[in-house]
């Protein structure tokens, strides 16, 4: 598998309003993503946040799972935090996963709406499996990633399709559900 | 579809040391799981815990999300909760369910770890497709279902097989992810 980084974007996104806004770090968005990215063999699970306090609050948050009483009582989160880290914005995110792997990511945002030239999950499958690129996953807290960023990115992914016309999952059980359709074994086989 | 119930399940559950506990409930879960419960069409949502104090927290959660303010802020999530419930035992559910579809659910239990006789995914739809019975899904907190629940189900699933050996799913991820493998349309299409 390639190396995979996804990054969760806290701006620009979009509130309820469709106004430009920066959102809060959610707790559970690390934990609950770094748990998914350990599972499906993500390299680096990126916060992108350009606010300063934002990054002590998650510096204060990381600091408690690097104690000994968090790898004593749940040494399971510890080592899913491992493949978290921070960056102020996603051309830090890119130029970070650039010097690490010495070639520029692939980019693809995902969104729970409709919009022109969305690959399939089918697709972003064979993109990924065929590409010599890392590839750079971007999801998006609040209501959604700002029109600049996917218009910049080399994809958008389709929406996660389901039964019902319902579109407000979690971006927790986005990335989870994402990931699960691009990377998992169950799938693969039963293909 | 069939018509489709989860059961989160509190009690009882084992903790890290493998003793059977009763955990306590996480604000989150009845969000989260509420919504991946909206998107894939369930027709109910049960929380299970049989602890009096738990339902009052519970129903002061709820009570927040019927007033105005709620439902002009945030509808969406207003919308989710409403396929939400509680019930003090799974058996208490069961009754529930048949009372309402006057047939017993079958029941399938999940769980992390590699069991005798699971059913895969694939054996699993095509099981819900055509069974006459509601299904009831039961998912554990804590480190998941006692033993003796897996042996009075139906059917147990397997567990959700990733790239990885990795298997620490938050519980609400992994609602996410059996939900989308049961009942999205991609899994479908792509069959």
């Amino acid at each position: 598998m390639k190396n995979i980084y996804v990054g969760l974007v806290h701006h620009p996104v979009y509130n309820k309003a469709g106004e430009t806004i920066t959102s809060g770090i959610t707790n559970l968005d690390l934990h609950d993503i770094s748990r998914s990215g350990m599972t499906y063999g993500l390299k680096r699970f990126y916060i992108i946040h350009p606010n300063d306090r934002q990054k002590e609050i998650f510096d204060h948050i990381l600091d408690f799972w690097k104690t000994e009483i968090a790898s004593f009582y749940n040494p399971h989160r510890v080592d899913a935090l491992s493949i978290i880290d921070f960056s102020k914005t996603i051309i830090e995110t890119l130029n970070k996963i650039k010097k690490e792997e010495k070639n520029d990511p692939l980019i693809i945002t995902t969104t729970a709406k409709l919009r022109d030239n969305q690959i399939s999950f089918n697709e972003t499958r064979k993109l990924i499996h065929t590409t010599e690129r890392p590839v750079l996953l971007l999801f998006g807290t609040g209501n959604g990633l700002h029109d600049d960023i996917h218009q910049q990115a080399d994809y958008t992914l389709v929406p996660i399709q389901a039964a019902t016309n319902y579109n407000h999952l979690s971006v927790r059980s986005a990335v989870a559900i994402v990931l699960d359709r691009l990377f998992s074994v169950e799938y693969k086989e039963e293909k």
